[in-house]
């Protein structure tokens, strides 16, 4: 039958790009709105994590300018290290491309996918090449401009020049012509813009919008620790990928592969594991762990008996160094300067692990002043999460929190308070719901960390707001006492014969006094520690370095 | 700065197949029951439509064989015209790879990744390769083992080799060892096969579980007519599209480029497109089309006022012959041979568009007999949806659906009554949500459509019901006057002084008179009639090709 042939000669192979172009809704392209806050934010992510990575604090520039009804020029400029020339093409101009996919750090990129899509996007809407200038700081200023060929998900340089600089400069600029449309709602760019900044707050960011120009003065000037690139953990390795890197491996034994390319993995555990998966020989008698097998020799049978070996050894956790929380100094200082609080408190948990992943959560909490409402700020790596909030683990965790033992008005599972939540996942591999990278997976270990720490602010909140309602209660009083005064005195005066006004100052002068007293902090400390008694019970230690600051800036309590 | 550089030499390409190995979950690998169903879904969907292409009555064999806690044989086995040895290596040894993507034409794959990742995931999680056994009828079996080279998206084989067969089968088998675990619930491989029964009558299906055979026979012994294989039509295709068609276009010139490459334009449409598009040139001091323009001649520009032109021109809608709905004798067929009902009803609707593409709708209804409870089975291109129902176009459609119109019982919406709720969207691109092909999006127009189906069946199960429902009052009625026939008869008796015998066979004579005059069907059609005209405002005409059958075969009205 001549069908198997005519059909094998339909075969054939599909480029990424191809794939990603019919498939554009996987990268969170649904709608024109959500494609100019996706462009703006894969450039913008991809700026910030050069110029972290480059130790450089952050000046971002995003222009956005409208050129027909749902046509817009966007611009992003940062001042990172540069591109050399020869990645550029590469790195905008094919589809999965880039550094981040090949390494365990924590970074706003993960794939390789997002900025060579943005480009897609364009031409596929506008037809419109994609121009990118950057300079590495050697006076040169190397400009391209590009398209995908999307059959061979390879660039295609439309123009190239190189100029000289007058200046030093050094950074990217990227500029999209994209059919797209522009909205200042809860999901848009200006959203995230004020997000980024309050969970980047050591960058000073400027926003071009259609309607004016908005500036994000930077609130620190120091940036917070690199994270380290880490090793895999062998507890996540699944058995395919150890049996790639049992090809690919440069070590001498199977023993020294385990040592030096796992994380936290000795030589005392690589022996147990051996031990257990039966790779041993035989020394006087006895089995020990054959030390001397080399990789080439691992049989996929001895791949399948180590994966099986490591759930039944116990290994050391992953390093932590790997992850760089933004710490509650940074987290508040963002709170405080785009949110204007009465009251903000902070908490950084110790890493945890997810798959043999580490992952790190921080929350925070702001209260009153400029807030109206309540809301929930959702970050990964520092990026803000606009889309997807009902699939997301934090919105669960928020959920799933009893604000009202912390004396947080709650109406129909509704919170009924300014409130504003933040929370945010450090990873080195977030573990998304979907490539569009909205939602964080649910995942029980991260939702229970999240419930820790804002339980942890909670608290914190609760005393502060205890104080001040109290505070309001005796105010109240004060002003009734102060209201009978002049009567209580003009009674007085008739019963002991002494001035009026004399008995009236004095009744003054004694609600004041006792007013101050109250006021002394003895009052709402005990207070306070009713409160932390009272709620002992959800188990999570109070030394795990929380903090929190009244709006004014001093320790409140 | 070497900074740049430094960076610069982190940057690589990273393969398809370690990106979704990475991603597994995009493809629905979330847990390990999915998996397995998955792995059964992606074989089965494409040895169904490898028989259909050949047009060979289906005849399939699925095996599961559990060999760890975990770890099963996922064995699949078609009938189809087996697939030519050269292709054997890329079709299951390499991601982005097939026959369907580039094509227009309705099947149940559309991406080249479906069974290429079943591999993958093989190899992941067993370090197993995957075999696979074919032969094209010629004599000659192929055997080959093989894997993926994750790093390089290319087949590995392990082993392969040829053998003379005796008698000339064709076909393909492939056999999956791989972690995943087996469960018999509402999401299971068996309820997959069930469904599969229903929307395949035609096809014979052999499951041999782990806890024994199931067969299905085949209801029908005839195939659904071929699919057509279209060209894309003009209002569906962007810019980016049209510019790369256009560059890659063997016509000659631009007329004949849109009157050839697309669906249903002709030279009149293609001349109103042009002289839109500003592509004019002059003759006699008049503007008329410029027909003679060659595709490499075609600017950006002209492109991109080409796709503007296409939104002011009113286009002939695309053809729908390539479309192959079930038809409604094989979805009643499915439902009465799978679900043992009381009564079925079902629609097929005219051919419909969104966004430039055809699709058709389909409703079934089965009410009663074996069926116990409500329940909704979607379906796309007859393979079941059995996944994120919630976010389904489908579930939608039934929850906007006002049932209660047509005498069914609702209980704070969710359906009362032993009713199946069949929905089949067949098209040549089908919106589903996501890339694991579990929901369909929400388009207006295909909500609609489903509305108006679910509208048509319902009404035939409302006459059917209240028919029914009439017939039961009846019947107690007649349970009556017979109880109290000997009675009556005594009374008369003393009055008339006739025999009190034949006074009681008179009355059951003139009860059983009266109850085969009403059960004549003459009752039933004006209580029909009434139902019909009583909701005749939701416009669908009914002579759209409904058909209902009582369960024992005959026209009940």
């Amino acid at each position: 039958m001549g069908i198997a042939e005519e059909m094998g000669k339909q075969q054939r192979a599909i480029s990424v790009s191809e794939f990603f172009e019919k498939n554009r809704h996987l990268l969170g392209y649904d709608n024109k709105a959500k494609a100019m806050l996706i462009i703006v934010k894969e450039a913008v992510d991809n700026g910030l994590d050069a110029c972290e990575e480059a130790g450089i604090l952050p000046e971002m520039y995003v222009g956005i300018k409208q050129l027909a009804e749902e046509k817009f020029q966007i611009t992003v400029k940062d001042n990172g290290p540069g591109i050399i020339k020869e990645q550029v093409p590469k790195i905008y101009g094919s589809l999965l491309y880039g550094s981040k996919f090949h390494r365990l750090k924590q970074s706003r990129g993960q794939q390789g996918l997002g900025i060579s899509c943005a480009v897609l996007y364009s031409q596929l809407t506008t037809g419109s090449a994609t121009t990118v200038r950057t300079s590495t700081g050697n006076g040169k200023t190397h400009m391209y401009q590009l398209r995908i060929d999307v059959g061979k998900n390879k660039p295609i340089v439309m123009e190239t020049s190189v100029d000289e600089n007058d200046e030093l400069w050094h950074g990217t600029e990227v500029t999209f012509v994209s059919e797209v449309t522009y909205r200042e709602n809860k999901q848009s760019v200006l959203e995230y813009i004020k997000q980024t900044a309050i969970s980047n707050p050591y960058a000073d960011i400027v926003f071009d919008s259609p309607n004016g120009r908005v500036e994000f003065k930077r609130g620190v000037g120091r940036l917070p620790p690199e994270p380290k690139e880490i090793l895999p953990h062998l507890e996540g390795v699944e058995l395919g990928v150890l049996m790639r890197m049992l090809e690919s491996t440069k070590a001498r034994t199977l023993h020294s592969f385990l040592t030096t390319e796992f994380s936290r993995l000795g030589k005392h555990s690589a022996n147990e594991i051996l031990l257990k998966a039966g790779i041993t020989r035989e020394m006087n008698g006895q089995n020990i762990p054959d030390t001397k097998l080399k990789p080439g020799k691992v049989s996929d049978e001895m791949a399948r008996m180590i994966v099986e070996a490591v759930k039944h050894v116990r290994l050391l956790r992953p390093p932590t160094d790997c992850l760089s929380p933004l710490g509650m100094q940074l987290i508040e200082s963002g709170l405080l300067k785009e949110l204007n609080p009465d009251f903000v408190s902070s908490v950084t948990r110790p890493p945890e692990v997810y798959r043999g992943w580490p992952f790190q959560i921080e929350a925070g909490l702001a209260f009153g002043g400029s807030i109206q409402s309540f809301s929930l700020l959702r970050f990964a790596n520092r990026v803000p999460l606009l889309y997807q909030g009902g699939a997301c683990a934090m919105t669960k965790a928020v959920q799933e929190t009893d604000w009202r033992r912390y004396s947080i008005d709650v109406n129909r599972h509704s919170v009924e308070e300014p409130l504003v939540v933040f929370v945010h996942i450090s990873s080195v591999w977030v573990p998304f719901t979907s490539e569009s990278k909205e939602a964080i997976a649910n995942y029980d270990v991260i939702i229970r960390e999240i419930k820790l720490a804002l339980q942890e602010c909670a608290r914190k909140l609760s005393i502060w707001l205890s104080g001040k309602r109290k505070k309001a209660l005796l105010s109240k009083k004060k002003s009734v006492f102060e209201r009978y005064a002049a009567e209580t005195a003009h009674a007085l005066s008739i019963i002991t014969d002494l001035p009026e006004e004399e008995i009236e100052r004095k009744i003054i002068d004694i609600i004041n006094e006792r007013w101050e007293e109250l006021n002394g902090g003895k009052t709402d400390e005990v207070e306070g520690e009713d409160h932390e008694t009272g709620e002992g019970s959800n188990g999570s230690a109070p030394e795990e370095g929380e903090s929190e600051y009244s709006a004014s800036g001093e320790k409140s309590f």
